[in-house]
Order: C-alpha cells, then structure tokens, then sequence
C-alpha cells in the first residue's frame, strides 16, 4: 500500500496548507512573502521533497478593498508539491479550475 | 490510479480539518457540539462517505485554563473518515501517538 | 481605561472569530450548527457576556459550488457581541458593508 | 468614543493574527520568516503604525516532534502593536503570563 501511502501523504499537506493560510490579509506587496510562508511551512512536514506556491497577483488585485488588501483564497492558490515516500515520488498540486480550488494527483513513480 | 486517488482525497481532508478547527476554543460543555461541526463540514466535501470525530476529554480537562477553557490541539482529536471513490472505499484516521496527531491509512478495498 | 480595556476585549473576540472559522466549509443544511459553534466558542473567552452569530443564507447560496458546498466568508457573517468588563457593557458586532465585513463598536454603558 | 474605538481596533488585529496563523508549522529555522509574514499581514490592515512579532525560540525548541517541526502555539507569541486612529496612537500587545496567552493595551495617548 505504499503508492496510496504516499498520495494519502501528499493530499493531507495540501489541504492543511489550505486551511491554514485561506483567510490571511495580503497584498500586491506582501504576495512574494507569503508565498515563501508557506512554502517554508509545508516543507517541513515529513516526506516533503519540496514544494512552490504561486498566488495569482490579477486575483489579489482584483479583490483589494479600500484600505488596499485582500484576503488568501483558494482560487488564488497554485501548489506544486513532490513527495518521496519509501522510494516513491508523488507529484501533486492545487490550481483554480472553474472557478473552484482543485486539489490533483499528477504522478507517482519509483524514484 | 484510483486506488492512489481515493487515498489522496482522504488525506486532504483530514488535513483540512486539522488546520482549519485547530485553536478553537472548547471546554467540557462544548466537546460534543464542536465534533458534529467538524464532522457536519467534513461530510460536504467531496467523496466523503462518513467521518466521526471524537475530542478527548481527559485532554481537554487537563488544558482547561483559569477561564473554564482551552484550544482545540490535534492531540485531542481522534478522526476514523471513510471516502467512497469510484468504487472504492478507502478507511483513514487520526488518533495521538507518542504525542504526536498521526494520520493513518487504515484499508482501500473495492466496494 | 476600563471603557477603552473593555473595548478592546470586544476587537479580540471579533478578530478572533472571523479567522478561526473563515474557510469551513459549509451548506445551507449546516448553517444552524455552524452558527452554534461559534457561538458556544467564543462565549467561552473571557468577559463575553452574550454572542448571537448568524450565516447569510442568500449569500451561502450563491457560493455554493458544484458539491453543493461553499466556504464561511466574512462578508457571509452578522455577529451581536456584548461583553461584560469590570461593570461596564459593550456591544459590538460585524456585518457587511459595501462588499466589506465591518467591525464596529455600537455602545458602551455602565451595567 | 475615539479612544474605545482605538482599543477596539488594537483588540481586533490581536485576535485576527492569533487564530490566523496559530497551528502554522514552523522550526528553528522558519521562525524569522514566520515572524515577517505575520507583520506584513497585520501591517496591511486599517490603523495599524507598527507591528513587532517574536517567536519564543526556547518554546519551538521545547515542542519540536521527531520529524523537527511543531506548531505555532499561542504562548510562543511576543506582540508589540501600535494603532493609529484618529489622532490617537494606542499601544497593545501580546505575551505569555503564567501559561497563557495574554493580550494587553499598555497606553492610549493623543499623537
């Protein structure tokens, strides 16, 4: 059960990093910062070989209020996350798709 | 890769609820309504056959602070979650050990 | 500085409330609990002397996603907050306004 | 009411940066990061002049599990925050006071 292992390890680093970041304050200013946040946040956690989050600058903009910030949503969020389980590397990641988050396995294969 | 996928939908949902309940304030009185909460939005998301979650009241007397309360810490939580994909049914879960909030696979058989 | 310490308490339980619980998913059918959960949470905090939180159903609605399912919003949010501090009463609260979930003070009285 | 309406503003990005980011992953090496991505989020919202975040290094130390990480967790917070509104500058904060998370207004005075 190691290749379900592994993907089961890939889904919970992407929805925890969801809902531990939706909801923070951001700007054009701050997006590069943040995204490095979470990047150094899910790195962490075991069986990461590396992650990188990309948020959308049109979205943050689009949403700015009138003091100039917006909150984190998920449509904003693009994830590029490779495991590494017992010699297995899981590629997997979460884009905007229809206007919904989706969260998608795209490969898992022997290192 | 359904088996793959089925194990990935269940690891995302257990880390959602992780970060998204974690830090919530709870006390003795209160255990039973946060869990059908938790367990009211688990049950929405997507391929989420049943999921019952149960906060550990030892724990939450020991941290109870001056004021009659505490947060909600994944050491508390004890999760079993059961995601139907495609034919699938996949059984996973969350329990302390050692200390530490492991998540686990438990069994992926075909429906 | 009871009046402004007073004050205060009523900006930590909003600010507190709105980022524990935006992003939980949620449905027209959960609602009621969600609202009850948050309620019960943040009448444990110190000094809160009542809460009465209520979920836009119009709003939820039109969020709702192909699963049936969206995500608390702040703007989904109206939430009556007094606190008791020290023989005084604040009454605070949040809503909508203009596309913006507004904090505000509404009084602060002797009991 | 100014004055009330400062400290409310001062309680409000307490609460909001404590339940945004507790639960976050960290370790000895992402604490500086963390504590800048916490201060550009709380720097962007509405009357805030300044924001001071310290982890508590000795705290992560004590807490990390056995793959090196552990939460951010309430009493590891040291806050300095400083409100401007209205021609009034209000100083508050955050800290650790005998095992729990403490927030406090330190001075309200006019600019």
């Amino acid at each position: 059960m190691d290749r379900e292992r592994a993907a089961f390890e890939a889904g919970i680093k992407l929805g925890a990093l969801y809902h531990q970041f939706v909801g923070t304050p951001l700007s054009l200013d701050t997006i590069r910062g943040l995204e490095r946040a979470i990047e150094e946040s899910v790195s962490l956690q075991p069986y990461v070989e590396s992650v990188k989050v990309r948020i959308d600058e049109g979205r943050v903009r689009e949403r700015l209020n009138k003091f100039g910030y917006c909150e984190l949503e998920g449509v904003m969020l693009e994830v590029d996350l490779v495991i590494r389980y017992d010699g297995l590397i899981v590629r997997a990641g979460m884009r905007e798709e229809n206007g919904y988050p989706l969260m998608f396995l795209k490969e898992i294969r022997e290192k």
